[in-house]
């Protein structure tokens, strides 16, 4: 048996979500499709974590087993031939059996895009939410201070979820500009409960607004208390940037 | 008499180019259109310069005259509300009769977008041309610096144009990371001819695949003729990012 690492990127607009689900075009079971093809069995994938309908992946990780003989780099090549134009695999490459996409994850990156302006931009609005021109981006990053640490944070989760353990770790939290008037909430840590970046830019945004101050995201987190939290952002603003690991794999 | 300035972002992918055609969906037509019913008569506008078919602009600029009473804000608002989402004015302000959007124009800056991969990425595939993964980036901008200068640069002209000066003013050439693994060639001149920018790219992309040295790009330019240069890119990656006029207008 030998294991295969996959760093896969897509554009999550087309898809539902990223888990494998019967009737519904899914990044899993596209995947599988063309790896089972390739491979010459049924390939059971893996990966750092599970991305909601609309949200994209720039560098999202994954691994699966197999007993066949398999050409890292020619898998690689056959398999961005065959895949649909909104996944790509950038590579392929054996490793250890004691590596694990989501076990031995320790840190991933969300970012959050979007730009500021009065009215909706045609060259921006495909790849990030437009929040209104009177955004202040200096008190957004403020704010972000405050969710760098260990807490609950079940002021940010979706009513839906059934986790029980809502605490989390996040290493860094910070606004940056993307490029060409586009920006992004980027938070790293090592794991996010359902909907959570989403929440937190909404909260975010209450900041921006002038609706509530930077220091207040103190108490948001200290109240555990999802109505004390912004509203949930559109997934189309959300891409998982990347996974990082222990070691080089 | 009033004159109105505009400042104009389209994404030119679903345009046959800027200029008014019969029979063709294009960027002036959908403008004069929703303008003209907006000032209750028929509105000729003019731009900075035409882009061809699917070129995109950051920020074209325009003017039109008009005796009707206008407010701009208003009409700024109107414009955005009715205009398709490929089109959006992000500002409209009344200028002096004096200012041209073409003939006061002093400098106009292309970007050329592309990415560095050995496949094509779902994430980037949409906004910028894909080039092989063994570019050499740092030969490219090397070649970049013999481009700034006052030059006939009728060996990057395409064929069908029927210009007989081919003397323009670079003021500033050079590669840029604008984010998330996509880069610009980014060039600032006095004017620029049909295809040029296009083709000086393609000519950039001879140096970075090693099949010509920077320093050959003088020659180049000094031949004066079309083959010597490289091939046309595809108009998918360029942008016209802002036109500069003398003063605040």
């Amino acid at each position: 048996m030998e294991r295969f690492k996959l760093i896969i990127q897509y554009d999550g607009t087309e898809f539902s979500g990223f888990q494998i689900q019967p009737e519904k075009r899914t990044v899993q079971g596209e995947l599988e499709k063309v790896l089972s093809f390739l491979v010459g069995e049924q390939v059971r994938l893996y990966a750092s974590g599970r991305t909601d309908t609309g949200v994209s992946a720039f560098a999202q990780v994954c691994h699966f087993d197999t007993d066949k003989v398999v050409d890292a780099k020619k898998l690689e090549v056959s398999l961005n031939g065959l895949l649909p134009a909104d996944i790509a695999v950038p590579s392929v490459e054996k490793v250890g059996m004691d590596f694990d996409s989501r076990f031995t994850a320790k840190k991933k990156t969300y970012q959050f895009r979007f730009y500021v302006s009065r009215y909706e931009l045609p060259l921006l609005e495909k790849q990030a939410v437009r929040i209104n021109h009177y955004a202040d981006i200096t008190l957004m990053n403020e704010a972000c201070k405050f969710l760098i640490g260990t807490y609950d944070f079940s002021s940010f989760v979706a009513a839906k979820s059934g986790k029980t353990d809502f605490v989390r770790t996040i290493y860094d939290a910070k606004i940056v500009e993307i490029g060409d008037g586009i920006f992004a909430f980027e938070i790293t840590g090592n794991g996010f409960l359902y909907n959570m970046v989403r929440i937190i830019f909404g909260t975010l945004l209450k900041v921006a607004y002038g609706k509530m101050k930077p220091e207040e995201m103190k108490s948001v987190i200290e109240a555990m208390d999802r109505k004390k939290a912004g509203k949930t952002m559109p997934a189309k603003g959300l891409v998982l940037k990347n996974v990082v690991y222990d070691d080089q794999n």
